[in-house]
């Protein structure tokens, strides 16, 4: 008798089968929305942008690795099946550019572009210093609201900036915690895509309370390399983020994303609409 | 006898005749570099950013301002004539997704994701602040060598992080300076656009040498409405920028540029691919 064949199926995780895409033709993949990833309308921004980078992670053209990524939110995606095409527009030596494209029915819902590339030895410096904050195990986790699916995939422990009290706006907008997944799951480049839009809108935390507000856009750079992947593994990483201007509409998001071990593994842009 | 007709023709600004473009098809879009912004190989990066944004502005379908701008630089850009293609992906109410592309005999050399969309009145607050310099008429303008064409369209007056004198690096990455446009010229999203690129690499600063250096992705987020524009008019912007990460073949680079009258007009970050 053939052991493998009684051992339990491992069940995946509930990040993987988010952002798992089946290959449909060459340079298209079709995807399905999670429930499990929903926001308060749709899905969760970061695995959106986690799925679109997966697309060109899963392309048989692709080189390298990923160095940065702009995601466009264009529309809403509605629960069911989505349609990524994604396309190698340029590809250089130690560079590749990538066109993706996410549609349901036709309509586009979501672009984005991709820089893939190889990294190599050189002088490095980092200037920036990691937020000086308790290490994560003294930092009591926040669960959120149930209602909020997307968040209960992930352990928050907030240092600075947690979410505020009704009607009391914080003097600033800066919210940084320790956030790893649930389950815990090793980092890998599509889940770090995901952490990078872990942030509730900053206009929530100056105002103290809840507005209409969505990402328009985002960008985030990669720092991080196969081997800083390894060496987090599935330990929490530390998040920070601050506007540095509200007004008119919309307000800007910057973001970084530190190792346990204090190494920078990304940096991150939004630009995100508000109402008030 | 028509007095006009003895009037002097109006030579075009050379930042205008730059980023000229003439319509040939639907959505598409025909250029010239041009030797006057060029830079060390190729054209200055900045031109190539405005040039692309332009290609939306006169679009017959483009709808609002400029709010988000992504530019991918994917390959050489060789003197002559180039073709953009710049198409709507999607229109909402409130804002609308662009995708551009630059091409020269059927490569691409540069790729773009632009949304445009309306502003209005909302809260407001900046929360960092202009750094604190002298008026720009108190520091002295700073050449550049002539061999940088692009630098002798703009003056520049540096109050921190100048460029290095040879062999001597600098302790931070940080640049801060005062420029506008040679000869004198209004503001608008299209120059607004090309000064988000006027930093000469990072790594130049903190190593205190030239080495290769290009950038390879660029996003800025224009925080400025058509009245913050118009109150700019041609006076001098504050542009400042510094890196948080070099390291592995790339460094980031995270900038703002403020009025002269202390508004943030916009937040911008670049990918910046180096050797050392």
């Amino acid at each position: 008798m053939d052991e493998t064949a009684l051992a339990p199926k491992e069940t995946p995780h509930p990040f993987d089968s988010a952002v798992e895409l089946t290959p449909s033709a060459p340079g298209l993949s079709i995807g399905h929305t999670s429930p499990a990833y929903n926001n308060i309308v749709g899905p969760y921004g970061g695995i959106t942008a986690a799925t679109l980078l997966k697309s060109v992670q899963q392309h048989p053209e692709r080189l390298g690795e990923p160095l940065s990524l702009t995601v466009n939110f264009a529309g809403p995606i509605t629960e069911g099946i989505f349609q990524i095409a994604a396309r190698p527009v340029r590809t250089n030596r130690s560079t590749q550019h990538w066109w993706i494209e996410l549609s349901q029915e036709g309509a586009v819902a979501a672009t984005a572009t991709a820089v893939f590339g190889t990294r190599r030895g050189t002088w490095s410096s980092t200037e920036i210093t990691m937020p000086a904050v308790p290490a994560a195990d003294d930092v009591a986790p926040l669960p959120f609201p149930e209602f909020i699916a997307w968040s209960q995939n992930y352990e928050m422990r907030f240092v600075a900036g947690s979410i505020p009290d009704s009607g009391t706006g914080h003097p600033d907008s800066t919210t940084t915690l320790w956030v790893r997944d649930i389950p815990a799951r090793a980092l890998d480049y599509t889940s770090l895509t995901a952490l990078c839009d872990v942030f509730f809108p900053r206009v929530f935390l100056r105002r103290g309370k809840l507005v209409p507000a969505g990402t328009v856009s985002m960008t985030t750079y990669f720092h991080a390399d196969a081997a800083a992947l390894a060496k987090q593994s599935d330990s929490a990483v530390l998040a920070t983020a601050r506007t540095q201007r509200f007004g008119n509409g919309y307000f800007d998001q910057a973001a970084e994303v530190w190792g346990s071990g204090g190494e920078l593994l990304a940096v991150t842009q939004q630009l995100v609409y508000f109402k008030d």
